[in-house]
């Protein structure tokens, strides 16, 4: 809903980055560091409630809530976001943007397919063990959220699924993977790596990284857990280093018969 | 809490199955299929509630909306449940016996471990698509549950996750699987087949039926999605061929030598 065109105070913001400030009047450097401290309230806000969110649920937590752990004023609050549910719109609007920065990165890579579908994996491993009261409130809220703004948040999801069906239909083609259904490959990828906002707690117990894990999930998934193919490997490669025993001792035998 | 020692009427019910109605007086058999009556109403109003918290959220839902999706008076529905807390409680209650149930009824199945491990994909997928509307509420409102609840079912699927971690450990040892971290390969597991609840709508577009989801679940993480192993054993299998062929093709040559 807000953020399909973006208010003005953002688009300042995001023309106030570092690289643009060398150009800058000095009033404008002066506005400009405004609007990026500005920008900075809004997410230290943002990733507050997204906290909050996560911890006690979207409908438990009220805005007082917020301003209380803040240590702002309601008022302040309100000059970011004019409701909680523009927050909650902020955090979906967010979570959605990186995830497809991140996979729109992984396409413009030029790496075969194979290595992308891993780079999908690592990506969503990364996303959730980084912004993991952005991810949770994303997997719980969807229901809270306003009808039209979960319309467009379905739709970009959809895509997204589709974008990494793509990347499996090429790797098939390529040759580079085995595949049966990619819609159901994509959904057991993705439901395996978004999971682990369920489990994931850091500082409990002894903790995996992010790419611990990932490069644990990529394993799984490209070599499966059967052990029978390894060791049938295993199998072949002994009996053919017998066979190679076996040819080199005859070479010897036959040196008699090279005679004329 | 309610459930940990549950209300006479459910231990009435429970006396009534059909298999010991046989055995009672005529009176008792009235009043046996009374109590039987009984628990069908109040399997009746648990599955509603699950289906309306599922799609409403639990918060959203009151007890009038339920009464009313069932056609009975609100005294009716709490002539079963006290408060919509101990619906929530019944319904988390029903899911965790139910994924109980079918994992003991696997371990007792004398199957070696990594068919038991095949079969713990099957149950979990098939409890997500019979009962989505459970499962759903099991996995996003666990933070609506009272405290005490909450710790009972966080105690009881890490029991559930150790049963399901011994299993692969015994196929593990069994020589059956390959694991660098059992744990990390039941969370892989459990993840993509719990992640069922959120893809898996029965009629909308082409639906696959349970076990085609778990056989599919089954054939990547048992011999992985990568073509590489499969291409290079194809690849081995040539050059064997090849080389019995060469093999056949010294024989004739020896026949000459073999003669005194």
């Amino acid at each position: 809903m807000v953020h399909r065109v973006p208010p003005p105070r953002e688009r300042d913001a995001r023309h106030a980055r570092p690289a643009r400030l060398r150009d800058l009047s000095p009033l404008s450097r002066v506005r400009a560091a405004a609007t990026s401290r500005r920008a900075l309230v809004r997410t230290e806000i943002l990733t507050t409630a997204a906290e909050l969110f996560r911890a006690r649920g979207y409908r438990a937590t009220t805005l007082d809530d917020l301003a209380r752990r803040l240590g702002m004023s309601k008022a302040t609050v309100y000059g970011h976001f004019r409701s909680k549910e523009d927050l909650l719109a902020a955090i979906f609007h967010r979570t959605m943007t990186l995830a497809e920065a991140g996979l729109a990165a992984i396409r413009a890579s030029g790496l075969p397919p194979a290595e992308q579908l891993r780079e999908v994996i690592r990506h969503h491993v990364r996303l959730v063990v980084a912004e993991r009261a952005f991810l949770t409130v994303f997997f719980s809220e969807e229901g809270s959220l306003p009808a039209r703004l979960q319309k467009d948040i379905v739709r970009r999801k959809a895509r997204y699924d589709r974008t990494v069906r793509a990347i499996v239909e090429r790797a098939a083609r390529a040759g580079e993977v085995r595949v049966a259904e990619p819609r159901l490959l994509v959904l057991a990828l993705l439901g395996m790596s978004n999971w682990v906002y369920r489990w994931y707690h850091p500082g409990r117990g002894r903790a995996w990284d992010a790419d611990t894990i990932a490069e644990g999930f990529i394993d799984l998934v490209e070599r499966g857990y059967l052990a029978t193919p390894a060791a049938r490997g295993r199998e072949v490669g002994r009996r053919l280093h017998r066979l190679e025993a076996e040819i080199r001792a005859l070479r010897p035998l036959l040196r008699g018969l090279n005679r004329p």
